[in-house]
């Protein structure tokens, strides 16, 4: 396994592999891996000639006062588990090559991104939209692999990919839980033991709206008061948002119908999480 | 010489190329070629293994009430030209196959497009950088190949790929002027004879700016004040913008110092022509 952190060597290889009509399979993280990676490098594994992943923590999609800087980094634990999973690159660069001074140029895949997750974090999906096309440009992935915990991601990334033509395919894989039914996330590392065994209500209140859906409610209306009812009654829990809306649009259903993203995100303390179902109803 | 509409055939043809370890050497135009953009394919040809021109005329640079409707328009010219140059493939997309329903996606390179052209022409640039990051995904050039008298869509490209981290080289080549030294422009055909004899003083009030900064003048507003001058002496004349800019940030320098760009934009009845002299001082 290698570990490559320059921006052109990282692009020779890539095109080296494509002469070789060899394909590449590609991971893109912010490092501190989880089960949720693995399931993403493991079929990356399987389905490509080769496995790229990379670990870059993005300034651009953090927004002021949120957690850039204390985001958990553990490199030598990823490169291990990297190694266990069949990776044959690393890519690893460093942010003063990534913007250098002078960068200028972003991404906007509009009227999805300033929904949902772009609402509460304006700006974070145009970081996301182009550190992603950067590291597309960079790898020159056959197939890119996403995790269904991050739906609204994984669907401005498809749009965005679609609309500008990158020869690629978008994989998005099922969200890992833990056993009780939290989503992992990297950001878990930062909830003690009272906030992680009531953060597994965001789980639970996608359980009952999933359930309310099948057992024939058409009123989002009253899904989601359900759902706030269920979170706010565990201590600590602040809900950012509760939404139930159209999977391509991302707009608000006033009836439910179609196939429906229903996405929570919620602070315990300082730490946000975010979690959803997907259904077609 | 090739003629190819469909997008992912575009893209199979470019990658099978690759494959072959063979260069692709690119020219994206609107068509109604003349001599500047044939300059550019013969550049193009001499230094790649296969030659592909795009013509598109893209209808997210125009803004409204510019000219998008009536731009000249004449493929069976523009196909025996880029056959006398060389050419192995013509790509030829449909608008509604570029932009199909619900597209969303835009690139902006910041500072750099609302300026110049871009402060008369909102959206101009992003409509520019946007269809050419998609033309780049879909032909898979080594090299692309700019005419200078778009100085700020060059410079705009330029920056974008370097930001986005594409691989391929940018070339500007220089401007293809008439005989009297009107740069060569399809817009040109709109003019009418007495318009097109005026219109050679955009030419001539560069080379006097250039001709003073060589003399040893430094003050910019004087430069520009001359060039003012003899651009209102000729009929129907009518002044957009007189700049002198650093190229690289394309904002206003106070004295003449650098590696500068003096731009002009002056209107002839409907018709807005542009130009510009690279000068070190």
């Amino acid at each position: 396994m290698k570990v490559i952190s320059d921006i052109q060597q990282m692009q020779a290889w890539s095109k080296e592999i494509h002469r070789r009509r060899k394909t590449i399979g590609f991971v893109p993280t912010m490092g501190y891996l989880h089960e949720g990676h693995l399931s993403l490098m493991r079929r990356a594994r399987k389905e490509n000639d080769e496995l790229v992943i990379s670990i870059f923590v993005n300034p651009t999609q953090f927004g002021p006062g949120e957690d850039f800087k204390r985001y958990p980094r553990n490199f030598s634990r990823d490169k291990e588990l990297s190694k266990s999973c069949g990776v044959d690159v690393i890519f690893y660069p460093r942010a003063r090559d990534m913007y250098p001074q002078g960068y200028k140029t972003c991404v906007d895949v509009e009227d999805l991104s300033n929904v949902l997750c772009g609402a509460s974090r304006p700006g974070h999906f145009r970081g996301v939209s182009t550190v992603v096309l950067k590291l597309f440009n960079i790898v020159q992935p056959d197939a890119a692999y996403f995790g269904r915990k991050d739906a609204q991601q994984a669907i401005v990334v498809e749009k965005m990919v679609k609309d500008l033509n990158l020869a690629l395919r978008i994989k998005t894989l099922p969200t890992i839980r833990e056993k009780e039914g939290l989503a992992l996330s990297s950001r878990n590392t930062y909830l003690n033991k009272q906030q992680r065994e009531n953060a597994v209500i965001l789980y639970k209140s996608l359980q009952t709206a999933v359930g309310m859906i099948q057992s024939g409610h058409k009123d989002p209306r009253k899904i989601i008061a359900q759902m706030r009812k269920m979170i706010k009654s565990r201590r600590g829990a602040r809900i950012d948002y509760i939404r139930i809306v159209d999977i391509r649009s991302l707009t608000e259903v006033k009836r439910i119908k179609g196939r429906l993203l229903i996405a929570v995100a919620v602070f315990f303390g300082k730490t946000r999480l975010i979690d959803n179902a997907i259904i077609r109803a």
